[in-house]
């Protein structure tokens, strides 16, 4: 099935979609699937009007709207993530299917409990440290996983549908719990933006950076990402990124007491380890 | 002047290297040694005797060594920090000039106290995950920088010496003391490894890492170094790397903390900004 079939009363004349927040991943998005003739056109929206208007400069967008209207195919909510619930609530209440694309999934649907069945909440694990429409990339999905994390009321079909907009872009659909999403992503990109963060504000009190080599600039590159954005994420799965930041901290005040020569070189030769077979897979 | 003005009597008739240790930097200063001309030979010695047969075979080395021979014009000791000393201290009763690759400055020094005159205490700022004799690449330093570390009693010929070796090999030279040296590699290097392996076994625990992305990847990038040569460096420059470890653990539980959403904003974006103007300056 397709968006399509999802209209209600006629009133949806073509297939377009609403974009709402243009930056990296929303404009993404809408390049992907026009690019991939899943919609015919992209109407944005942003209270960023600076980034709207180089949305439509960049044909990211064909057309601005002010308000959410109804007569598009699908909503994409590519909001930080502390103002989705909201943003979904009222894009659920007047579109056919809503789905976000938000890197935390938990609080969102708890925010809208019960939220709406035709509200899909989707997570593409794509990103870049690159920020606004001017980084958006129509390929940026292909080859990554994306999360669709349904509650028990999702509509079966509104599922179907989004899965495989992501699929038609190029992206590896995986289906989780919201729970169970936000604690693999604390781990996997929250708790190391974190700390990326924290080190460039103690680097920041250095004399000098001079001498920085590739492996402090690989360490550091998401540092560079997003205030906005990565603030509301932090702030949003705060207990899952203190579960794992608790873990982290006791390692590492282990590895820095470890008096025992051998036991520190196996403790690393370990981690190394992991790392070593975890490069040996798909990026 | 070279090296052969520090030949004594008569002994030496070959413009000869030891290297003793033929693992990455080792061997990458014996390839770019030999094609910059700064020595017609290279002989290998290393308690690792696969490593050093590999050298062979690679061409690293055009020789092997039972032991320290005075017929060389300097000798570079690679070996793990915590060997270096010891190496060293043996090297520089027998041959004229002697300089070191490690990680770790002041420790090397103090055990050496009073440090031999001939000896010029050095650490190329390069390096990889990947180690060993296959890893050695003769363009390793070129547009890296070298730290010297001489402390006063070292002799200013073998200072002059050993910097025209690696500004031939095409490093940039900075001059520093020991300890100044440890204390600004503890933050722009060392304690990004011990987070990075402190990182990867708190990621170990986790029942799946599916869904990494290339942030992660490029944050932990530095977890698969060489578990020897690390435990070596963390042990050695404990102090330094406690000091701001200790800062770091209060950065991310100031941030992890931070309840008012505008304020962690400003700390992610003050962060951002650092980390962009050093992407602005060259590696």
């Amino acid at each position: 099935m397709t968006g399509a079939t999802l209209r209600t009363g006629g009133q949806h004349t073509s297939k377009s979609l609403l974009l709402i927040g243009t930056g990296l991943i929303g404009g993404s998005f809408a390049l992907a699937a026009k690019s991939n003739g899943i919609f015919d056109r992209v109407v944005g929206m942003d209270r960023n009007e600076q980034a709207l208007q180089r949305a439509l400069d960049l044909g990211i967008v064909d057309a601005v709207a002010e308000s959410i209207a109804a007569d598009c195919a699908a909503v994409c909510v590519a909001v930080p993530v502390g103002s989705i619930a909201a943003c979904v609530r009222e894009a659920a209440a007047q579109a056919p299917l809503v789905f976000d694309v938000g890197s935390v999934k938990q609080p969102i649907v708890d925010a809208l409990a019960p939220a709406p069945a035709n509200f899909v909440p989707c997570h593409p694990i794509a990103g870049s440290e690159r920020a606004g429409p001017e980084a958006a990339d129509a390929d940026l999905f292909r080859g990554h996983a994306v999360a669709l994390t349904p509650v028990p009321t999702t509509n079966a079909d509104a599922i179907a549908t989004v899965r495989g907009y992501w699929q038609a872009v190029g992206a590896e659909v995986v289906v989780e719990s919201p729970a169970a999403h936000d604690s693999r992503l604390a781990l996997l990109s929250h708790l190391p933006h974190l700390v990326a963060f924290a080190f460039m504000e103690v680097a920041s009190g250095a004399e000098s950076l001079r001498g920085a080599g590739g492996g402090f600039r690989d360490f550091t590159r998401i540092a560079a990402a997003d205030a906005e954005v990565w603030a509301d994420i932090l702030h949003s799965n705060a207990p899952c990124v203190k579960h794992y930041l608790d873990q982290l901290v006791d390692a590492l005040h282990g590895f820095a007491a470890e008096q025992d020569s051998a036991t520190l070189r196996r403790r690393i030769e370990a981690a190394a380890t992991v790392k070593r077979a975890l490069d040996a897979t798909e990026p």
